[in-house]
């Protein structure tokens, strides 16, 4: 361990968590109640509106909930084990950040879209459960571009203003400039990516090559690595249509998705495969810019981009994002002095921003005849204060929504970087980056057949 | 292997396995049938009731039923793969009881619950297998007390008396006392919790320290821990709501179980680091306290406990689960000689027992003004010769049958406990326990590197 | 690596990949089209038909489409994953073949199956995407029998006459010898598994030997391959009711798949048990005899075969595939010249083609009496041209569809052998075979302890 550091967080962690927790307590008790769907009311409230109970929005958006708590906790988690001494700190810090920061979602983002005016209170029901799944992904992105170099409290604060500056960009971006996101290219993507590598950009280690040897992966971490993977792979076309209209909104997000990521995957191998002597593949390749179409695909998934049009998106992005691992990552390393552990980079804040970019582009040239006179209402909401929006006028502010949730991210995570300097967070040492026994308490690394005993690295 | 222990079980193990799985074929063979959601008589009898294929009820379970049985086989399954070589025995034998267990419940449970008078048939559907897949869970975290000192016969034995035990004490809690137990607190976690300690108990090894090197995890095997402990997780809010009432029932127990198992973590991790001199995590604590929020919901899950009581629940449950781990099960262990190898004490037997007291007193205080009239009844399921029982008699019948569970858990597990002191059942000699060897052929535990060659540690 | 053989895959590789991907672009532009439930249309669809949301048949596939995915990407992938140095060819070339297969059968299938003769397109929706992931399906069981001796490139080529092939028999089978086979017993099981079988016996490697040391498992990579199986088993009930009728069809297809793999996980166990000289496991055979049941049940899941006649199909089948692997497998290696990796003989080939047959003979029995009038009729499609079709010459249709599935695979393997035989595809030598280090960049197989440093094995 460095001398200056200390990663003595015996006080701050169970303080932070425990201090933080019991905020929520009072904040929930003062505003969180059911929504009328999940209230024991429902009996008489779906009387009195003549509904069944195959009516309740739970049955509509349950099963896509439970798809997207997969990827939160096991997708983002397990893509994280992929280093070879920092797999407890991957899957255990992405779990700790996701449970507290799924309840301050809650409040924040109840405070900006399901506050009644009337009593004060905040109604949730399963479409909150999802947006607070989704709130925490821009965290979890951010961690991807910090993972082995930060303490667990300092990862506590990154998902307190994290959450925050989610809610505002999202209120901004959905509300104010009416932009549409189903599975959040920009707010998501875009935003966590470029949030966490502001924060990795000031929080730059000129010695991290001092911790170099535990950097990377064994062959069984990147196994594990692939876990991850899939789920966020398999569950992507859950992730873009959890939250879109029912009926087509749903089912249309879900086939572009689908497809999408099945073209990022193809196009994913032959770059990887063309960037070795041999043409061998590359594992961090293959775990991560195989997602990139199913990013990129965030905003248009709803929108009648038609089945080719998503396949030419991911097609693209498979290339970009594996061109990223490659050529990109190694430069900024060197010139910008940007570390990006999981190269949050190359598959979300890239493939965010075209994804934004893309579905402005697709917006823009929505018609009448491709989506119905309803249709187009119903996809973009234009209805109200909207009615008279024109499709092109649509596309600038989707362009600028996705602009907002790049600032957000730029601005945003300098300043929690700043924050992050003062030293009071434990942080590890140059030389004691990537490794789990700063943290947690680690038996051992293997099994030793030898003295069939296991060896205690560590004093409790 | 010891002198007096032989792990032979070639002739046991496929005995008991014929016999009872060809009395499984004759019996279901007399009884079992498909009910009319599920026979091919569906299509006249929805006719007749003028119903649609949507209000079959298979379409608001079965997502709920998957998320289930991915945590009866990975979720128990994995979470029992943490010993650093008893991961095949924590996996798949996980897997033989679960798959035994389920066909034994679906009779057992049958009997009890859908057996039709006039034709004397058992008929099922989706929650039949719901009921059978909680059924079983039971006997697996009774095995969790048990993982690496018993042989795969004694767990079918256990398996064959645990599923008759549990469908007699689930009859009494919730037909005669007319309780309410949706996510099963009481008829899962508690009966289970004390079932396992109670043979555990009964089983004490007092040499067990000669198999001290082979306790305990290596870094992988916690990795492969965290599998089942994260897909546990994402999906008790599927398991606590998989029964409930449609419509406002599924959705609340949803949320409820949302955000006590999101305080649970948080708590967790708090408490876990202060218990460490330098503020470090244990795994063992992440891999279970975690889930102790989950536990504690499943009673009141389907209640209006309000989010902020769901908050506070998850809140003790960590804290109260993981001072289990550090302080209570080591104290059992010396003081009351009770080996619980994966401390279900700390995450089933006490949570749920609590989990099923704070039923008791949310039901007491339970009201026509938060549940409305009819929800109330709905709730409680107050029809009938219940009609009229007031909701302080419920609280106190709740109480009563968090009782019954845990008696039965602790005298059916003190009889199953003797029967498995006969010397016939092949268990494993002290100095052979928590080790794949016993029953598994193990072909390396490590890639050798050197050779090249796997080392063959057993001759088949 | 071996004189002859050259593993170079770095012209070829990506050239497949772009000239296929872009052949898919182009297909897709010309030919693939929503269908009216994800059409923004939908919206005026569903009030010119009085239809409502909830009618869209997404919310009645959906659930059973993702765990098809889960299936397909993580069931197979990490079966695949059991060799010790071959775990990123198991899991990440599935992952490959799979993707692009999906592409393929999209349109593959669409020509015969949802082309619309008026508009020359083909329409999709969420069973399109079910039926694309079943075709992927069959190619991903041949390579089950190829796994560790062929080259990504040479995959490719196998997934594109697989999928080719499969499309062609599914047309035949289903269409004009309109047999019954929602879980593909058939379609999927038993021409995916003799395709392979073939492929490989022409690819026969008499030197193989001399990769024996890579052959096999090590501890971790046995519990890897647990995940797969453990994902299969689970969503086997998913798979064979995805695409079967509303209402009862689905409730009882997975009804009779969950029973039936109960059973075979008792009867694999003690098999297993009975082959070992102390009555051992053996985890090959846990991994894949306890999936028999859900093979064989693909075809009569939907079926009245009654709860007992499930139970009694997967009680039989567990015996016959652990047989398979003890006795079948070894024969055929020797007197056969048959490598067959994964044993898909024994899971696979002979449980789908005994499940075909067994479900012509519970056709061939069934009647008004057990399914009702109108059940018979919805349960075996008996409109139009095929009202008046006896149930005896039903079965007898199903008999022969069994037989030209199984002659599909057969001939057609034989002849993508022959092509695959072709000295340009850049497979690996005979001692280089079951070595992730062909094409991989592996950089480290275990963590060194000693010197803190991952061996890099290979140079970029």
């Amino acid at each position: 361990m460095g001398p200056q550091k200390n990663t003595y967080i015996r006080i701050s962690l169970p303080a932070v968590c425990f201090v933080w927790q019991i905020a929520m307590v009072l904040l929930f008790g003062i505003f969180i109640r059911y929504n009328e769907e999940a209230d024991a009311h429902w009996v008489e409230h779906k009387q009195q509106h003549n509904l069944t109970d195959i009516d309740n929005d739970f049955y509509f958006r349950y099963p896509s909930f439970q798809d997207v708590h997969v990827m939160i906790f096991v997708g983002f988690g397990f893509l994280m084990t992929f280093l070879k001494r920092y797999s407890f700190g991957g899957v255990g810090f992405n779990f700790l950040i996701a449970a507290f920061g799924l309840q301050w979602a809650l409040l924040m983002q109840g405070w900006f879209h399901s506050l009644d005016q009337d009593t004060g209170k905040i109604y949730i029901g399963i479409e909150n459960l999802i947006n607070a799944d989704f709130c925490v992904a821009g965290c979890l992105i951010a961690y991807g571009a910090l993972l082995g170099k930060v303490s667990p409290v300092q990862l506590m604060v990154v998902t307190l203003f994290g959450i925050t500056l989610y809610a505002v960009e999202e209120y901004i971006i959905l509300n104010l400039l009416h932009c549409r996101d189903a599975g959040g290219s920009m707010v998501i993507h875009c935003f966590g990516g470029y949030y966490g590598l502001a924060i990795s950009w000031v929080l730059y280690r000129p010695n991290l090559h001092q911790s170099k040897h535990n950097e990377g992966s064994v062959y069984h971490s990147d196994v594990f690595a692939m876990i991850g993977t899939l789920f966020l792979w398999m569950f992507w076309p859950s992730f873009n249509s959890a939250i879109t209209n029912h009926g087509d909104g749903q089912h249309r997000a879900v086939i572009n998705t689908y497809i999408a990521l099945a073209a990022s995957v193809v196009t994913a191998v032959a770059i990887s495969s063309m960037f070795h002597s041999k043409g061998k593949l590359d594992m961090v390749h293959i775990q991560n810019a195989t997602l990139a179409g199913g990013v990129a695909m965030g905003t248009s998934a709803e929108f009648m981009i038609s089945p080719y049009g998503a396949l030419i998106v991911g097609f693209f992005m498979g290339i970009i994002s594996t061109f990223g691992y490659v050529i990109v990552t190694p430069f900024l390393a060197k010139s910008l002095k940007l570390q990006d552990t999981c190269g949050v980079h190359n598959l979300h804040a890239v493939p965010g921003m075209l994804g934004g970019f893309i579905a402005a582009i697709v917006a823009a040239f929505a018609s009448d005849s491709v989506y119905s006179h309803q249709g187009l209402i119903n996809t973009f909401d234009l209805t109200g204060e909207y009615a008279s929006r024109t499709m092109s006028t649509q596309g600038g502010y989707q362009a600028a929504g996705t602009c907002v949730a790049m600032a957000f991210g730029l601005i945003g995570g300098a300043i929690v970087g700043l924050i992050l300097k003062l030293p009071i967070w434990g942080d590890p040492a140059d030389d004691n980056c990537f490794d789990d026994e700063a943290y947690w308490e680690v038996r051992a690394f293997e099994f030793d057949e030898a003295t069939g005993q296991h060896e205690v690295t560590e004093e409790a």
